[in-house]
């Protein structure tokens, strides 16, 4: 491909006032130089999460953006390569990448050369440490940016680098089975619905826990084979058993820190259930375990895991090449994703929303 | 083998007044006969075990010994097989056999057939449901019951019974590997002797935690790399750490309800360690867990695990066939059995101890 | 349920002059008496499997089945328990049960406690050692018979016992995951084809070969993502790498014997291959190897694999009762067994024949 | 660490005369500068390696090393950071590093990330791709090169780049475990060596097959628990199955190519048994295979592996730093070297040797 001409400046959703109170302005800044092992991205989408927020706010127990120059949160991004660095091989400019919650590993630990490099100790953060998704130029490392195949829209790309990921993670590290059953309480949420459509199109059975008929349409839809109303069923627990062949689920993936003090009773009876920990409450607001009786006798399994890998991101795009992994995000354009963000703040969000960056 | 002869009553230890109060007795009962899937083993040995006391005390959510008819407990019985029912295939008069926690399981569930059969719901538990070891003969369903190999004497294969057949569960169900620390609380105690010899058999490296120098040699005799004195120790994870790479454990064997607490302080830094739950606390009185914070950054794996199967005790009796699980008994007569059931209810003792039926 | 009446005689598919000149002749026979640890069953149907052939014209290297006093081949029966023997436990009168290839194992040797049963050195073959299921009524240990589920109608069970549960062993021998791309030379073959359901259940993509548009139309309708026409196809090999990501297969599945020249050329360029030997050629007649330094240098692995276990069966009558594993089977009465065998001899049996003994 | 001083020239084993009649002579070369993401390395030692002989004879299916403008061969190399490139993170002068028979992966591929880079089929090949370790002074990507740690000799670390940490991936593909037998035929040469002192530390035990008293003595220092003497032994395969348990091997490790042909004998009956493929014959000289019967009646299994990963070589210098993995060499001096090559050439080399670029 040509050479593709590069703006001297783009546009950004730029945190302002930082803490508490932030905001969220559309602003024009400079498209960064990609470094000599890096690409230059053009974002064409980036996905919403709520720990951007959690960032911007600096609730979490990390240093502030500021600290490490970063004005743009943001780790969900899809788009196309403009520019190589000097010693980059194996990209050129027109290929499509993506940006995952982390910008780059140390490529040389433990973690990082048995394919665990999402547990990499020296792991940097995007949109925290590395400018993040939020602003349409950034840079990436070669060797840690994620191919898009042809065929995958970039808006459900955006999405598949952080949530859709992160589920790949937790199935595989689960030990999931086809035929198997799994719960995933608040499934018609973001992150949810990507583990549901995942757990399908990996012959395992999916049952979601939401509230509503709208949210029953959703989960149907994206393949869950059973969906529980908590707000119409009065022992969700006893109606899992009872779908899951009457003994109880073998997974559970927890995506809302409300669901875990629930999620060891969707076990039931099964022998080895486990409970995957995804959801990251506020710190020491929970904690979740039980008596050790219990995890005896019944082999039960409780597992913490932590976004995807390199390799959770290209079997997840590859699934949504084959149309396994539709679309569950809103599209909106730049006006709206100031105000986006501060639903998403409010909790206002019921699924994903995608901001484009070509659109206004 | 010729014909053995049998005589009409043997020797056993009976439970008294079951109950808080409970007594065990020296009696003689009547032999009994083995019915035709059966073998009858002559005991040579029975190891006494914590759970025998729980079960005659009755201080389990189980229904007493007697709503069973059963008058001995004991779940760790080497012997000889002394007749074989009509229809038993594979075993024959002069075989040494022995008996397991799990007397039978059904045969014919998931569990079973998939060598998980440690969690057939329908298993038949020793000394409470069938008479236990706590009596000379007594019978034994053939295709449950384990070979024991030639070169293993019977106070040794006694307790791999239970200790250490349910010690090679925990490290094989921890899918710990050649070369990872792994640490026993409790290690100079009769099961965490066994675990110890077990991890550094497969390769691993362990770490006892112990008071006072007799359990320190008894600990480094038997193969652990590390002892931690928590006697002398100020901070017991901080030398965890430091030993285990200055990282943390990969796992950690839990066999004394007490060191639950402090358990998830071994692991450390370390990505992915394990936590098992073997030693069972009453009802109520541990909560394990912690938040899922932790578990996610740390992938940390809680995971409760229940008795060896009947491929455990194999490979379990195939070390001691070479060697590498040694004696770890006090081997005392019949005419100690009841007093040394007493010291095992009152903590008195230290390691295992070991009736030897034919010895006075 | 209560007791039902049990014929003196049935009816039975024998075998007469038993070798190369056999033919199967319908008598009537002794209903066989269940010893104490056997379920009587009253088959509706026996699917015909080549296998049988080789039983009655004895050209494998096994003794002839009238060494065992057996007259029926056959060992896919699907039926209902009439009686149970003394001492079976958890089997009644009326339960749903099927028959295997293995009619039983020891129960007793590591193969058995591991869940790998199929290897079991003791087992003992139906229609060779054990009366098979060309006779309606026949006995079966208790532990060692299949449960067959409500919704699995007897003509899709039949055939399970034998085709389909060997091809889930296969799947799951071979490692194989969600996404990976399987070859199924000869898949619209009555083994083949169920090779192809399971795949797709499992979440795998499954390519067919075979020839005609009949059997692409079944192998597209059962579930095959991709079918290459051998009487079309210039290249297959070069067809399938094609199709498999420009790469190659991750797995091939033989199940004709023909096709194990060609299998390796399926892996093309995949790296981590895997070739699963299912079918039995005639002593000597194959050779399947390759270079080490092809080996090496894909990472190349041929395994072999023997009909399934309790637990493949169980968990590909699972999938049928999810209507996932459709009926593949043409059923024909019992006036048409002899010829239906003699069909099969020749060569002439495309699909899967079950025999309803129920039908005329 | 300060600067150290880095000499224009160093001291390099020269292909001269590349083909049949090649030789080896040490010249004094330019010193190479490292690029931008490179250490440079001052190495101490160099194992010797038949594929060094391979590349510079040209007799193997790929290009000849001057087409590279590589003149030095050599990948078995242990050395100390010198320099390190402007990017380069995470690396220090001063720190110890080892360069493998991969000089440099992309990172990038599906076998990047998932900790199999060992075939990455952008791999680049260390003594023929890029210049090998028979040059002091080379360049290695810092996010490839080894660490290796305190306590491990140069002399030791030198031979696992390549030897053992080949058999050490090994022994993890074919998921052998503690407890099996492991046969090593020619175990008394410089890769089974290796081999059986990581069975060994891996709780596996080793049955080495070579000839001669010296290597019996050899073989069992270094941890085999049984030798078999080719040179004595009338049936060898018949030996081996008397020790693994009258029954055979658990694994066999074919690192010399001859010894292929009697590979799957050693199986014997062992139910699951491995093959695995290391030793590369001759294009064409060798088909390794059987007949499908025996691949499905003892579940066999034939696997090809190819150097070691990142992740051996380090899980490798841990055993080495243990003294679980002791000097297997001879260490010569750089006027040896030329001679050694040949001498390796001509097959008169039993074990390693090593060359100390310090010595004379």
């Amino acid at each position: 491909m040509t050479d593709v001409e590069i703006p001297k400046q783009c546009k950004a959703g730029v945190v302002v006032n930082e803490g508490p109170d932030f905001k969220v302005e559309v602003q024009m800044v400079d498209v960064p130089e990609p470094g000599p092992n890096d690409v230059l991205l053009k974002l064409n989408c980036t996905g919403l999460c709520m720990s951007d927020v959690h960032f911007m706010m600096n609730d979490w127990a990390v240093p502030p953006m500021s600290t490490f120059g970063t004005k743009c949160a943001g780790h969900e991004g899809a788009g196309v390569v403009v520019k190589v660095g000097a010693n980059v091989q194996g990209w050129s400019v027109g290929d499509r990448g993506g940006v995952k919650p982390l910008w780059d590993v140390c490529h040389n630990c433990e973690q990082c050369y048995t394919g665990r490099e999402n547990y990499c100790q020296k792991g940097v953060y995007t949109g925290l440490v590395a400018t993040g998704t939020y602003q349409q130029y950034i840079t990436s490392p070669a060797i840690y940016t994620s191919r898009i195949p042809e065929g995958v829209p970039d808006e459900v790309a955006g999405p598949i680098m952080c949530s859709a990921s992160t589920m790949h993670r937790a199935l595989i590290e689960a030990d999931l089975r086809p035929g198997d059953w799994v719960v995933f309480p608040g499934g018609g949420g973001g992150v949810g619905i990507q583990g549901i459509q995942l757990a399908k199109a990996m012959g395992m059975r999916a049952i979601a826990i939401d509230g509503g008929d709208a949210k029953r349409d959703l989960c149907k839809r994206m393949g869950a084979e059973e969906f529980v109303d908590f707000t119409k069923e009065s022992d969700v627990p006893a109606k899992i058993k009872e779908i899951a062949d009457g003994i109880g689920a073998h997974g559970v993936l927890v995506t809302a820190y409300q669901a875990y003090n629930d999620s060891i009773k969707y076990i039931g009876d099964r022998i080895g259930g486990r409970i995957m920990c995804i959801a990251l409450p506020p710190a020491g607001a929970i904690n979740l375990g039980t008596d050790p009786n219990f995890f005896a006798f019944k082999n039960l399994k409780i597992i913490g895991t932590l976004v995807g890998t390199m390799q959770d991101t290209a079997a997840t795009l590859d699934y949504a090449r084959r149309g396994l992994l539709k679309s569950v995000a809103e599209v909106r354009g730049m006006s709206q994703m100031a105000e986006s963000v501060q639903q998403l703040r409010r909790g206002e969000v019921a699924g994903r929303i995608v901001i484009d960056f070509n659109k206004d």
